[in-house]
């Protein structure tokens, strides 16, 4: 597991090399049109606040609860494990990092305009206040073909009163179900959203979602997903992903 | 359509009332408790802060586009039309209001803390920031049965570089969904939203969603909505959504 996130994460990290070291700063920008739509494309360095040491959203801070604590710990403390002989070595489990730009990896990308290029962020990390909208962690599990995502629902994030909203609940979905398939399949796109609403979620409640492969088959990926109480008692979503196998650049470059 | 619009918006205000006059702060508050989650229940006035004339974030700002505002026109246009006899009375739209917290209206509610409970706004709404994340309005067709939303996306609902998050596009497609299902039947929840997205949609772009009523049985009502580009070129995603009529009142007071 930690051998493909290791390839994916070094994918990253080899189109952002790549793309600030081939292609320098332009001025003005060149455009790209795409179905009549002028972009502006991109193949340039961000400014050092991205090169820089990132903030990793998906470690502990001052807002995790108790239960959202109990579970990391849970899942944490398998992500490394002790040999008999002493060593240690990689655990059934591992964390994965998390940051407000997927740019932070791939500095190329196709915008409307630089404002919305240089502003872009994650919508699930768009909120740099601690514990007031999405705070989560995701670990995944090679061997079982799992993805587990502890999440704490915050104040900001409110649909009926009292309640997350379905669509934040729908993001978190999303979210972990797209990870799941791009660890198995490479970059892919959302192609199918199926979700059945259980029971609402308490706003400020800590939950569980669980990822799990069904099917590949060709360009196919069908993930299926559940939200449940953080204890596994309570059913609150059941949900069918399907993902499509893209080519990256397509997206990326705008070609 | 107004009529129903004007019964929502009259019974919203009636249960606040109700709620806010009937049973005044106390101190502690009485708790609640709900499959073994113990909640704070709270019947009472909200700050002034609530109950003073709220910002309506459907109306035009400064952020808003040349595509989001001939749109805007386009319909606004038609909440209001002119008899033979020069008399003004209500066209075919009516444009609704949009708030960022549901407790405008409802100042009942079940939150597991009075922290929660204060700090809660509206998932789509909890950005102040005009233009940086939803820019969106809803204008609602009673003899059609259709409902239009035209969604502007800001630079902070990024997911694939350049592009709208698909949670952030499910979170407007539950929004407008839920909203015209409670038009059409009262107080709902969604039970089902089943997503298929054809084409992403470029970060800052305006898109038109429009929902249709599929049927109306027993307790369900089954809704369609697609969202296309703003000139109704180009498909981005196809959805029905389901949607269970409740009695607010247990979810308003949790019993």
């Amino acid at each position: 597991m930690a051998r493909i996130l290791g390839r994916i994460y070094k994918g990253f990290q080899r189109l952002g090399s790549l793309s600030s070291t081939q292609t320098p700063l332009r001025h003005p920008p060149p455009t790209v049109s795409v179905r009549g739509t002028t972009f502006i494309r991109t193949m340039v360095a961000l400014p050092s606040l991205f090169s820089s040491k990132p903030r990793d959203f998906s470690l502990p801070n001052s807002s995790w609860g108790s239960e959202m604590m109990r579970l990391y710990e849970h899942y944490n403390s398998q992500c490394e494990v002790e040999t008999e002989g002493g060593e240690k070595q990689e655990g059934p489990w591992q964390r994965l990092p998390s940051y407000n730009r997927l740019l932070k990896y791939a500095t190329g990308g196709v915008y409307l305009s630089k404002i919305i290029q240089s502003k872009a962020r994650l919508f699930t990390r768009n909120i740099r206040d601690p514990g007031a909208a999405f705070e989560y962690v995701l670990f995944v599990n090679s061997e079982e073909q799992k993805c587990i995502c502890i999440f704490q629902a915050g104040h900001l994030l409110e649909g009926p009163p009292g309640h997350v909203h379905g669509g934040a609940i729908a993001t978190m979905i999303d979210t972990v179900t797209g990870t799941h398939a791009t660890i198995l399949s490479g970059p892919v796109m959302t192609a199918n959203l199926n979700i059945n609403y259980r029971s609402p979620i308490p706003l400020g409640s800590t939950v569980l979602l669980e990822s799990s492969l069904e099917k590949k088959e060709g360009r196919k990926t069908l993930i299926s997903c559940k939200v449940t109480s953080s204890d596994g008692s309570k059913l609150h979503t059941e949900t069918t992903a399907l993902f499509l196998s893209i080519n990256f650049s397509h997206l990326l470059l705008g070609e």
